[in-house]
């Protein structure tokens, strides 16, 4: 069934509606068309978390501490692509170039400083990925942190050099700072639905966004007196990133496999463009991952773009 | 009797006393007499609300969330040009190129944090304007924060490239940051006649201005001790800005159309160039919007520069 | 009169003891012989104020708004050259190039915030300077600020340019920051001093200074214990600035002609190569400005350096 | 012996995993298998103590202030490589050049000032590494410090610049900072652990750490829980270092000799690349340390990889 | 008798255990052998002081305000070199160029805010130091300073521009910041030896050092407990400074001719390469400063180096 859903969208549609430069055109096409559902809608496998939280993360699967690990379930999950960094990638790449494409992420932070006033520099830039090969990169945005001048200034650098280099850039839209804890938090409608305006604004081609949360009565107006529920502010969010696809993060793992199935088909029937798992993937044991994958795949078939 | 008007400025004549390289007259004719009103004055739509204030602006009418919206309206509207960021220029000019000219915002920010140390950070550059075929950029300038050295800087480098392409520049001045506040705030007198010499004073070719408030009695002196009616005051902020044509802004949105034509008038009546309304414009249902915009059309037709 | 004082200077001997660039020396000869008294001494007409101070200052002479004003006064006042920035250059120079030099102010801030961490940053360049056909640049330099730093190192990437496309380059040297206010202010002989010599270690060619006033007992020593008069205070600052050629500048308004006139003599008599009066001049209505001009004419052509 | 295995190994098994561009692969061979334990272990000798401690450190000998003793030892202990600063590499290497590989390191920072916002900036780029034939750069990376965005910025233009000129890159992964303190500090497994994957993702080929001790409670979890000891604590992090080799560090002096042993022993039995030892080296007479590192070599040369 | 000491080392011994690009050791030779004693060792008349303290370390020789009297003393009392900035470099060189070699001081600043976070900016290039046919640059670094890691990584851009452009660095190693002061201040052994350690390790090729004084108890151990006479002291310094040459600061003027020439008896005893005095010099009456140099003569001609 996935191969006809496949040949159904083999000519782009997705892409129909976007001017596009060629080389950026080329790159989107292969990750929507041409690895993992391969039907217009996108499965990424990200691995940051080791430097963004440490290997923490990793301790309920010590398994995937091994890179090896993250690659073998991208290829044999048939995943859309793999975004990690520029360590990673030099590392680890080398068996699998050709069979997963790369999606860059070109900045980074501990989380040992809080985030009051976070901001994430990048240590690889565009060039690097046009150097290994990727079909895009990432770019995590703090939006509304309190040094969003630094963030925004560099990473309008990165987009002209995306635009040069005709490279897809996909941006981690995350609300952060003391400010958005002051308004209610990262993980608000208000929060997250400012994030998605701001990527389509800033010229993302993907934003990574988290599934926003009820508001808990501090955010601003008309917000705060918003009743909306999950699904109603899951569509909301992606119709504020207008032409940008959007790609919904998975968080934290989840034990029960269903849950998280029911998740994925919720946010395609809100019109999201795919899923960014990443604990949810590789937190279980290879087989499981495995499984998983092939139902997500399943979910993902049954809504071309 | 809009072709009249029209014909009789065809010569350019707004542009006469001013000393232009080539591109930046052929751009800047094709603003005043190739688009819009076409007789000096100017009529733009601007849409950078979506990251100024989030989506919050579009809740009045959701159907503006989708910026093809906007771009019809500017179309139908025969508006002089659409002012937006890269993001959505690239994403929706496609369709439009050629129809209505564009002006490149490239800076701007969220306002998540407040604006006691404003900065607008820059995310695309004049040649960025230059590739999307645009006829102008808009560039904020934070008018009195207290990081006003690094928003002149880089509003300076801006500048200069807009002489090595020949790019009009319209500046954004808006008085911004904790001593605006201390001195009366952004909206009186002092801090708009303020900006309208520092856009003079800085280069800019077109400012965007804000229509200045009666002082509450915290503007410095001569101004605080200053008794002027409405016109007197948009007259004086003219008069300060020289040479450079002013645009004043719409504001929030006014539901009492015969209102909104009653403020054209005023700034036209008063030396303003044109007028650059946005929510004022777009959260209309597209309809009502056009009409408006006729009615509009009417007042510039008669004040030709 | 003046014809003879003109001849007698023709000889360029104020430039005759410094080692300078074919460029350099071009332009400062046409400032110090081709133009205004053309002796060897020096009448600028400043117009930076609109920026540094706002519209406040033009209230007295509101016909003083229009930059108009500025050059005409200049070129029937014969003055030296016109001091001011970018934008008014290229705004209102048109009629005027050739009739009269062009000194680009290349930094400028406004008084929004307070003086406490002061810094002048760039909104122009020495290529802009040469562009406009400008005999030379001038920038502000805030002496002991607390920004310093920042300050002298942007400062020193304009005196390269001005080296390398041979451009005389007139510093403003104006002691500012709280730790200046702690030491007496801005206005003292210590401060004044300072700020002489630091343009002469800085590699100015020109440096506009204020009279240095009496020290109200809160300067360092020895100059707090230092009891001078005007004239002595005069030739130290004169003195410290070694080789520099030192404007004066004329501050606020005075009303009292006479009283001008003795300054101008005084500063003169102490060794000034020239005087920077811009409020002392366009503050008044043409006719009286265009007689004061006159009237400072005589007294430098009195002075040939 | 040593002979033998380095027959055993001289085919470089420990890069057969890694796709690496000529010079890097070249220079890293050079130090893994033509110089040192030359079996794919890493013994250097690094001298950066005088600027990071002053000459406190030398204090207990000496003859160590002279850096001509450090060079003697790289050379007659077969040390893989000695790293230090430019300054110190300039002055000293032309007697040693071709004798003993370098590893530059290009930034540092004196102790004078406390961590709790620690940067080291770099006085040396990667091409005074190739203009001096140095087989690696070594750069500091302070994990965790308030300013990482200013670090890992500069870090990533560092790593481009290793890319474009072929230079292994060996990373001081040190945790530092106010917030790292308040989690336990720069010693604990979790810092440690933390700073490993930190290396990896950043893409460094080599890691120096220190030995990671007990947490004292209050790290974050799962490591505040976790009771692990010294050898499992030291599996743990070469295990987060992935791909990148470790190098743990000596620390301060220590007097006993079969104690520094047993502990570069232990370092090799979970996993370490090798050793880098400074003060246990160089702050003992030249005989001792001389005598120590044969020692060392012995360890060294039972652990091909 | 000079003329002896001269031809025993018109050899260049000093330079003969330096490894140095060819550009360099032209220049040094010329510093050390071509110019001054002309055996080894330096004598360099210092005038950075109008900058860093403003006029007033004038007030006791007004004649030494004109540039011009340092200029005749240098050349009338065979100096090794003249160090200042670009400003009075440019304005007085004229007359003495080939006859007295320039060190030109790069950067600088005022003492008009206190020296809590020190930072010296460069307002000169190595490259204005080429084209003014300076022998070399000098640079002033805040050793410890709060902003260290701004000052180092500028000090590296200027240092391989030295390397790139074959022009000597002189490190003025200025111990510097509140955290100095808070162990015991920039004059102490503590200080001082750390200075001259940081100087070698970033690469000075002589270094300006201040006498280091006795410890008043707040010094870090060792050096708190270390009880070390005048000779010792600077003995050690010497030491840590490795082969980077030593110059000491004369510091104040003291009147005590003979005083001042044990001073420099003991420097050159405890193993400096010579001495930059400046207001020791500058600060008498020609005759008697010419007088005083003669006798330094004396004293470092008999210190071959």
């Amino acid at each position: 069934m996935k191969r006809k859903s496949q040949a159904r969208n083999r000519n782009g549609s997705a892409l129909s509606s976007l001017s596009l430069a060629h080389g950026k055109r080329t790159r989107l096409f292969r990750l929507l068309y041409g690895h993992g559902p391969a039907n217009g809608t996108l499965m990424v496998l990200p691995l940051d978390q080791g430097l963004e939280h440490g290997p923490t993360d990793f301790f309920l699967n010590p398994a995937a501490l091994d890179t090896e690990f993250q690659f073998r379930l991208a290829v044999e999950g048939r995943f859309s692509a793999i975004a990690l960094g520029v360590g990673l990638a030099e590392k680890y790449l080398q068996g699998y170039a050709g069979r997963i494409p790369l999606i860059l992420k070109l900045n980074g932070k501990t989380n040992i400083p809080d985030d009051a006033e976070a901001v994430s520099p990048a240590f690889a830039s565009v060039e690097d990925a046009v150097r290994l090969g990727a079909d895009g990169v990432g770019y995590t945005v703090y939006v509304g942190s309190p040094r969003q001048d630094v963030e925004i200034r560099e990473y309008g650098k990165v987009r002209q050099e995306c635009e040069r280099l005709g490279m897809p850039l996909v941006v981690w839209a995350y609300p952060r700072g003391r400010d958005v804890e002051a308004k209610g938090g990262k993980g608000t409608l208000y929060a997250q639905d400012y994030a998605a305006r701001v990527a389509e604004e800033l010229g993302a081609d993907v934003v990574k966004l988290h599934e926003p949360a009820e508001d808990p009565g501090a955010s601003p107006e008309p917000y705060r007196s918003l009743r909306e529920g999950a699904a109603a502010r899951l569509r909301r969010v992606v119709r504020s990133a207008g032409k940008v696809m959007v790609l919904f993060s998975g968080g934290v793992k989840q034990d029960d496999d269903a849950a998280v199935l029911r998740t994925v088909r919720l946010y395609m029937d809100c019109g999201a463009t795919g899923v960014m798992f990443g604990r949810n993937m590789w937190l279980r044991d290879f087989d499981s991952a495995l499984a998983l994958t092939r139902r997500v795949h399943a979910i993902l078939a049954r809504c071309p773009r």
